[in-house]
């Protein structure tokens, strides 16, 4: 369910899909694995651009790092040759190592001829460092925790504490995994737009819930600290865009995350994913000229407002999807569901 | 006087330098020609980094472009040699060429051994379309006020629909010129970050004004219109940041922009640009290597909530000090302080 | 006459087109003003990617700044939209503003809805620095040169010493424009690339000819110098590629300058724009959505070593068509071609 | 020994270090763990940029993507926070990962802060494809021969098919590991500059030894197939130089790679990672302000020849080092140097 309806939260104007989900966009489904056990509280998500060989029918991307202190993998050939070609993991930092030799393994299962008769392949890992929280130089991540993640996508998945969401924490509370979609007019079509995001950054003060600001007063059991942790911003649609549209999309996730109070602090590992489900380019043409579509550039505003809204929104969704969490040392992660009611009907601005 | 003091609007926790103007940095002075003629409402606006000879003695510098829809001049040279040798002059869009070649006049005069013993010289002009309320095909801006906008630089400077910014159109309404500034401390000093913005962009509607959606509020005598202009974000400090620091702030420029409303639409110029007084780079060096100093990175978060702050309140800045302005084909930009009042104390959100 | 055939010198394996200039490229023209008058050795050299309304009727773009020790104005817009809507200008460095402001007239004139009733335009302007034999700083291009350069764009031009190319140096002896094409073969279809240079880079001694150390076999009358100077890079294609592949083929001039002698001297601005005819981006489109074509990135290789090889070429092109040139404080140029002959029947190596 | 010794073959006109090495910059050191078993050839290089604590003495570095048609690890926050913090691995791409997790153990095993009582640890991992000769879908790597690598480091170092290189061909003959080192005079010190390839890229038709075309003369036993493979470009100086400066010299690299004949095909990955050992960051600083030192942008110009030179000869160092191998399906690389002679004298131009 939507933060719109249970919380009465309510951000932007345009109107979500059916799911508010990323996996709105037709094709694209969600898997979690999550490791709860004392210490150990961290895990994997997996997200499939669509449900057919990827390798073999990738996806045109593209990215864009906001702050860099980060170390997502794959990157650089997205920028190069504006595709994706696998699916895109989530996990703790220490374990993104694992989790790529993971999605190797599941790559060649699933594709004979890489390494073989043809290229290797470019795995996609996001990570953020739930070590707050998670017992990470433990490495407690495993390759069959990957290939969980993998075998559960679906596209009712949930939002919180899960997966690789587990032991991350947003605006020092509970964060993890949060969604949200939009519906976009262009044209005499309407497209669909949706984000998926692994939230674990900004302080709790500077939190704003629909523009206010909430977090000062939520007490905090934590200790002062910096602003550190990271937040992947991963971006569908199925609106024809090019790899510099896609792009583009991806430098307003800004937008939405200064909407929730981060201002992209130093420690904070910003990164932006985009793809089209709608532009394929397979591995073994038919033809020597792809037929792509570009939506007209004039028309991207709507699209632009939709990744603002399903950011900002995703940001929320995590944090009132995650409960309270305990783990590494004792430490514990509160909720912001606990903190704040549904918000009053409209006209009125106070929590 | 700052927008804190008349509106009693408080952006953010950092508290403002003396002036609350980008000239709290100190040796950064600005000067304005305002050409407000009929059809004709446009002008000149000089940024000095510094009061010495800006050739001989450049002053670190980065940029980032957040939306590229724009036809800024210098930013290559900015970004490959981490210098600013010049003057950074704002005005119309058509208008940059003048600016450009006057600018180069400028230096020239200054400099006899530009382009005959040593090299060229590398001019900073920046623009956002006033063509909404300006003759801007009249090209109107000659490189006399451009001279004129050197010779009138100082520390304290106007705001609102002046200089370059008196044409522009912030959120539908009038806008303009806006400044801010910040203490930030670091170690055991405390350094001054400011911005000056030239501000041309985003809708009414949209309107943000500390997290309230004040925008529907106002109303608009203009016909529904794409979302375009521009917002050119300069920023300084006294602080000793390197040229890979500087870009970071640039970046946090879109934080500030995005909590007044923006979305950072396809048709605007949304381009950055920062410099350090305190790491300067001479034309011809005494010894091989030059010292500079860099603030190690881990506290640079006080710089970037700064910068957040300073473009959120410069954004507002520019609209709160602009009147109504009335120009081409009988076009009105309305005033926003015309719609708001001084906000309640503390502790009420309602405006 | 291409290089081939006069000098004996081949460069490459791939075929050349028809006249072995970028206007082989169907559509694209170029047109020189050259100023030659005593000390002021410059001029202006104009390239139309196609013969219709640019504005209205843009050729998807890309560039990559190799050195960005340059002043090119309208990079920002082409990496944001990655479309070109206007003629592209050469000129020399202090007179780019100039140029500029030409340039805007000129598509004032042609469009009475730009800055009107649509937005404004993103003029294309590239410059070197002539100041060793022009009086650079006396600005001696006015907006006249420009309308004479776009009047005179034709296939058949000229290559040498003439226009933007006039008082360029190219390994410290007479450069300026130069162009080369290679046809290459991409499933069943045939394209064509082209490149055409203003080069006024590299030191004499560095220069490589077809792989040999020529440079250091000429007299140098010029006094010790840094390397300075700059080479802008012009490609266009009437292959479909997209923004991200033109920008690929951009990074490959850095091979053919690298194969001449350059290594891309601190104060030499080394920078390339790539268009393709074939993909177009109307103003006013009549759908949401354009259909592009996009070469297989698979089939790319040769395009990659059409840019490696026209950028060779065109490189020693347009020393081997420059002639002598006295210029500024009576300082003269030397020609290339009177250095070497042509060279010897393959199977030979030296000159 | 350095190949102007013993095959008369001399790049640039630089001085060579003592070592013609990259360990010629001192501190730096270069370990090797080969494995040499029937179809299995692949191995582990890592790279020290200096002998000390890593993670708590940091090197200022930066990076430049070449064509990223690449996996390499570690690039974002290389670029976002101008350090390397890690030794420098090279394996083959589908064992990335487990090099990741390797250099995690290891990190994590020297210093018990990481991701306990401070940040976590950005691994750097480069990669090239040996899949022609090596059974790279085995995943033969595992974590003990990173361990082994990174124990092995040592100023004098094998070149050739050895650690990483062992399965990489370079002009489809033996590749591998290749070194050079230059010394730059700036002001009145001697800097060094070196650079480490592993090379596993272009045609063995493109093959240009010191500006001869040398590979058409050479036998293939391989069929006809894309360029593609990958080269990764290290670059170390003790001069004092920015992260943009350091930037400016992985540019460079292209040069080098130009003049062997590449012209970084579409297939092949072709990443410059550089740093100073001069500019260190320490993770824990005592001061706000790190002093650092920047040489004058106009004294770079040797340190750019410097590295188109060590590049040039490191192609070269690697191929002529790397013996004959045989491997998976019984595949062969033949070696360079069995199929040219020591150069002739100066003078001469034949081989």
């Amino acid at each position: 369910m939507g933060i719109a309806a249970k919380w009465n939260i309510r951000i932007g104007r345009l109107e979500a899909g059916p799911k508010n989900l990323i996996s709105d966009v037709p094709g694209v489904t969600v898997g979690h694995c999550t490791l709860n056990a004392g210490e150990v509280q961290t895990g994997v998500t997996a997200l499939l651009p669509h449900g057919g060989n990827l390798f073999r029918d990738k996806v045109l991307a593209a990215c864009q790092v906001l702050n860099g202190y980060g170390k997502s993998m794959g990157l650089v050939q997205i920028e190069e040759m504006g595709t994706i070609e696998t699916p895109i993991l989530l996990t703790n930092t220490l374990s993104a190592g694992t989790a790529h030799t993971a999605l190797v393994r599941h790559m060649l299962a699933q594709n004979s001829d890489i390494g073989a008769s043809t290229s290797t392949v470019n795995p996609i890992v996001c990570e953020c460092n739930d070590g707050y929280i998670n017992d990470i130089r433990g490495l407690h991540v495993e390759e069959r925790h990957v290939e969980a993640a993998l075998r559960e996508c679906k596209a009712d998945f949930e939002e919180g504490a899960v997966g690789a969401g587990r032991g991350m924490s947003c605006h020092q509370l509970s964060g993890g995994i949060g969604s949200a979609s939009r519906l976009v007019p262009a044209g005499d079509k309407t497209y669909t737009l949706g984000a998926l995001l692994l939230t674990n950054h900004a302080l709790k003060d500077d939190l704003l819930v629909a523009g206010e600001a909430v977090g000062p007063r939520i007490p905090n059991p934590r200790p002062k600290e910096k602003d550190k942790g990271s937040c992947i911003i991963l971006l569908a649609t199925d609106a024809p865009l090019s790899e510099r549209q896609l792009k583009r999309l991806c430098m307003r996730s800004a937008v939405g995350l200064s909407r929730t109070g981060s201002y992209m602090a130093n420690g904070s590992g910003e990164i932006a994913i985009a793809f089209s489900t709608a532009n394929r380019v397979p591995h073994y043409p038919e033809g020597a000229v792809l037929p792509l579509g570009m939506v007209h550039d004039d028309l991207l505003d709507d699209f632009f407002r939709a990744v603002a809204e399903t950011v900002e929104e995703a940001v929320l969704s995590s944090m009132l999807h995650a409960g309270v969490v305990t783990g590494f040392k004792g430490r514990k992660l509160l909720a912001l569901a606990d903190y704040i009611g549904p918000r009053p009907a409209e006209g009125s601005t106070a929590l």
